[in-house]
C-alpha cells in the first residue's frame, strides 16, 4: 500500500492564448530578413501577443475562470493556488492574490500558495509544490491549481520573433488520468547569466543567446543522466529514447527542440554505442564539449529523426502556433499532445518532460497515462476548442504588432493608465484591463460568455 | 505509526543583520517630530539598514553560508534550498540560483526549489513548501533549507522608522527540536491593495496605512479562529491564549504586535466571554467592526498585558532592535525568543505563530518544542553571539543614514555600477556586492572569518 494518495496528476488543464498574432513569413519580410529565417531557421509559424489590454493578472484570471467553469469545479473545491511567472508586474503583491477575487464571493480564502519564480520554470517549480503539497500530511483532500502565464516580448532585433503569450492552468489531486512517476524527478540548478531580467522598468530580457543554448543543452544533458540514473535506481531497468512515447520539452523556438531530441540519442549513444552503431565515429566526443558541434548536431538529429516526428512534434503545436509562452510553455506542450492524440492512442503512453528556465533551473520528469480513459476524455473533450481558436484570431501586420509592442514598452508599468486597445477580437470569457488608478491599483472586466457556451 | 517522517521541523537557525543602525531616538529628532513617536509609538528602538554594499543576494549568501559553517551542513545534505523575499532585483532569475555558487564547488546542483513571493509571507510559503517536500514521495533524505531576507526601506516620511533589514536560514528535517504541528495550519488569502509594490524602479512601497492595519487585523482574526477550529478537529479540545507559551507575530513594528495580542485575547472572549468575564460589555462588538474601536482595543491591551508580557515579548528583540526585516522579520521572532529563553525554559512549549503579508496572505501555525534538548542547545548556542552582534554594530547619524538611502535609491538598479560605501564595520562573513557590470551581472567578495571563528 502507497503511503500517499494514489495516481496523484493532473486531472484537467486548460489553456488561453491571445486573439491577436503575427505571422512570421510576414515578420521575416518586414524586418528584412532572409526568407524562412524564422519560418524554417526558428521553426515558427505565428507569434501570439498581448496589447495594453492584458497583464499578467488578466492571463491569470482568464484561464482559472475558463478552467472552473469548464469542469464545474466550485471554489470550495480548491485547497491549493499556485502561480508560476516571470512577468512581473509587483514586486510584492502576488498574482496569486488577484486570483482570489474568483473565490472570495463564495466565501473561499483558506488556500495555501503564493507566486514562484526563476524564468520559465516557475510554473515547474509551483506544479512540483502542489504534488507535495497532495502527499504531505497538509492535504485537506480538497484540488491543487496550478497556473503558468507569460508575456514574452523582446527587443527589436533577432530575438524578437522568440515571443509569445498564454496561460496554463491544471488541476491536480489523486486518481488522475496523466500521472505524474514517482521519484523519477531530476533536478539542476546552477548561477548563470544567461537569460534574466534586471532592467526592472522594461519587458525585455537581457540575452545571452549563445550561453542560452549551451545553459539549457547541457541542462538536457545533466538532467537526463539523473533521470536515467533514478530508472534505474527505482525501477531496476535502463531506459533510452526508445522507451518514451512522447518527449516534451520548454520550447522557446521549435528549432532547439529538434536539436534536443538529437541531444537525448547523443546522450543514449554515449551511455550505450550499440544505440547508434552506424555513428561509432563519435564515441570520443565529449557532452560539454559538444554544445555547438555542428557534426555531431547534424548526425544525432538526423539518427532521430523519425523519434522527433513520433515522440515530439506532436507537442510543438502551440510552440509553432503561438511561440514561447515561457512557463506555460511545456504545458502548451502537453495540451499540444493531448489535442493530436486519441484517447486510445494515449492510455499507457510514458510522456517525458523537460523543464528549463534561465539562470538557471531544470527538471526532468514523467508522466504516465492512466488507462481512467473516461477523465482523459473529458480531458481532451474540453481542449478540443483549442484548433478551433488557432483559426479564428485575427492576423495582424508587423506594422501594427510592432506599434502594439511600443505601447507595452511605454505604458506596461505607468499609473494612472486607460488602455486604449481595442477588446473587438478578444474571446468569449477573457478577462482585460480596464485601467490603472493614480495608486497603481489595476482593474478588470470580462468579455461576456456567449450564451451556449465557449467559442 | 506516522505514515510521514516524524517530527519534522527547524533543526538549525542562522542570522544575519547589517553591521550599520540608526537610532530612532535621533531620527526623532532629526525629523523632528514629537519625542517618543518611534521609539513610544511604534516601540521601535533601532533600525538596521543596508548600504549599496548589500543587496538581497548578499544578504542571502552571507546566511546560508553562516549556517553551514556553524553547523557543519556539507553542500551534499542539501536536497531542496528556496528563498522567500520581496527584495526583487531581478524580475526572472531567482536569488535561488545566486546561491548555488555555494554548492557547484562541490558537485552539488540537484537541489529543488526556487524563490517565492508575497511581501512578507514569502517566506512562510517557501517554509510551507519544504515541509511539503520532506513529507512527499519525492524526498531523498536529505535537509531542506529555507531562507528569508529582505531589504525594508520606505520613502521619507511617516513610513521611514518602520523599516529594517536582515536575512534568516532555517535547516529543516525529521527528528527536529521545533517541531511543527501536522494539520495545525490556518491560511488566509485575499485580494487587496494595503502594501505593494508597482512602481518597479524603486525599492520604496505604496502603502496604505490605514488598509493595512485593518487588513493585518482581519487576517489575524480569520486566522486565528480557523486554528482553533483545526485543533478541535484535530484534537478534540478548544484553545486559547492561556494554552500558549509563546505567540509570536510578523512584525511591521513592536507596537501593533502588543494590540495584536490583545486582539487574540479579544477574539478568545468573543469566544466565550467566561475568558474575560470583566469586560462583559464588549459582548456585542463584532470582529469586523472593531479594526479602530479604542475602547476595545485599550481593554483587551490591558487584559492581555501580562500574556503579552510572558508570552510575546521575549519575541521582539529583532524587531525592536533591527526594525522589519520583511520576510524575515516572523523568523527574527523565533530566533528572539530562543536567545532569550533557557532550553529547559522551552521544552514542551507550544509556540504559535502568525505570518502575514499584504496583499495579501496569512497563515497561522505552531511549533512544539521537543524534549531533543541536545539540538535545542545547539541551536542556542549558535545563535548566542546575537545579543553580541547587536552590540557591536556601528550606529550611524540620521543624516548619513538618509544620504545612504538617497543612495540606494539612485543607485540600487543602476549598470554599471560600483559600490562605493565602505565595508570597514562589515562582521566577518559577510558577503558584499564589489560591481555591477554592463550586463548588470553581479559579483560578491566576501569579508574573511576570524581565524577563531565568528565574531
Amino acid at each position: 500500500m502507497d503511503k500517499w494518495p494514489k495516481d496523484v496528476g493532473i486531472l484537467a488543464l486548460e489553456l488561453y492564448i491571445p486573439s491577436l498574432y503575427v505571422d512570421q513569413a510576414e515578420l521575416e519580410d518586414y524586418d528584412g530578413v532572409s526568407s524562412g529565417k524564422y519560418t524554417i531557421g526558428l521553426g515558427q509559424q505565428k507569434m501570439g501577443f498581448c496589447t495594453d489590454r492584458e497583464d499578467i493578472n488578466s492571463l491569470c484570471l482568464t484561464v482559472v475562470q475558463k478552467l472552473m467553469e469548464n469542469y464545474n469545479i466550485k471554489p470550495q473545491d480548491i485547497g491549493r493556488l499556485e502561480v508560476g511567472t516571470e512577468t512581473i508586474i509587483d514586486k510584492s503583491k502576488s498574482v496569486k492574490t488577484v486570483l482570489m477575487q474568483l473565490f472570495e464571493p463564495f466565501g473561499v480564502t483558506d488556500i495555501e500558495g503564493v507566486d514562484t519564480t526563476n524564468a520559465c520554470y516557475g510554473g515547474t517549480a509551483a506544479l512540483i509544490n502542489a504534488i507535495s503539497w497532495i502527499e504531505s500530511s497538509y492535504w485537506n483532500g480538497r484540488y491543487a491549481l496550478v497556473v503558468t502565464a507569460d508575456i514574452a516580448v523582446y527587443a527589436k532585433g533577432s530575438a524578437r520573433p522568440t515571443g509569445g503569450a498564454g496561460s496554463v492552468a491544471m488541476l491536480l489531486g489523486p486518481n488522475a488520468p496523466l500521472v505524474f512517476d514517482r521519484g523519477l524527478r531530476a533536478t539542476y540548478v546552477k548561477h548563470a547569466y544567461d537569460f534574466y531580467k534586471p532592467d526592472l522598468t522594461s519587458e525585455y530580457p537581457v540575452v545571452d543567446g549563445k550561453l542560452s543554448i549551451q545553459c539549457y543543452l547541457s541542462a538536457l544533458d545533466i538532467c537526463y543522466g539523473l533521470y536515467k540514473k533514478k530508472v534505474v535506481e527505482k525501477q531496476n531497468t535502463t531506459v533510452n529514447l526508445n522507451e518514451f512515447d512522447a518527449v516534451i520539452f520548454h520550447t522557446p523556438y521549435c528549432k532547439l527542440v529538434q536539436k534536443s531530441v538529437g541531444r537525448l540519442a547523443f546522450n543514449d549513444f554515449l551511455d550505450n554505442s550499440d544505440n547508434y552503431p552506424e555513428l561509432e565515429k563519435f564515441k570520443k566526443v565529449k557532452l560539454e564539449e559538444s554544445y555547438f558541434d555542428r557534426d555531431v548536431e547534424k548526425a544525432f538529429v538526423q539518427a532521430s529523426k523519425e523519434a522527433f516526428t513520433k515522440k515530439t512534434q506532436p507537442s510543438l503545436l502551440m510552440a509553432a502556433q503561438v511561440g514561447n509562452m515561457y512557463t506555460s510553455s511545456l504545458y502548451g506542450g502537453l495540451v499540444s499532445l493531448l489535442i493530436n492524440k486519441k484517447p486510445s492512442e494515449l492510455i499507457g503512453n510514458k510522456i517525458v518532460l523537460f523543464s528549463y528556465g534561465s539562470g538557471l533551473a531544470a527538471s526532468m520528469f514523467s508522466i504516465t497515462v492512466n488507462n481512467n480513459s473516461d477523465s482523459l476524455q473529458n480531458i481532451i473533450t474540453n481542449l478540443n476548442d483549442i484548433k478551433t481558436r488557432l483559426e479564428q484570431r485575427q492576423k495582424i501586420e508587423p506594422k501594427k504588432f510592432e506599434a502594439s509592442l511600443e505601447l507595452r514598452q511605454e505604458t506596461s508599468h505607468k499609473a494612472p493608465y486607460e488602455p486604449v486597445s481595442s477588446i473587438d477580437s478578444f474571446f468569449p470569457g477573457t478577462y482585460y484591463l480596464v485601467k490603472v488608478d493614480e495608486m497603481f491599483r489595476r482593474f478588470y472586466n470580462r468579455v461576456p460568455l456567449l450564451t451556449n457556451g465557449y467559442s
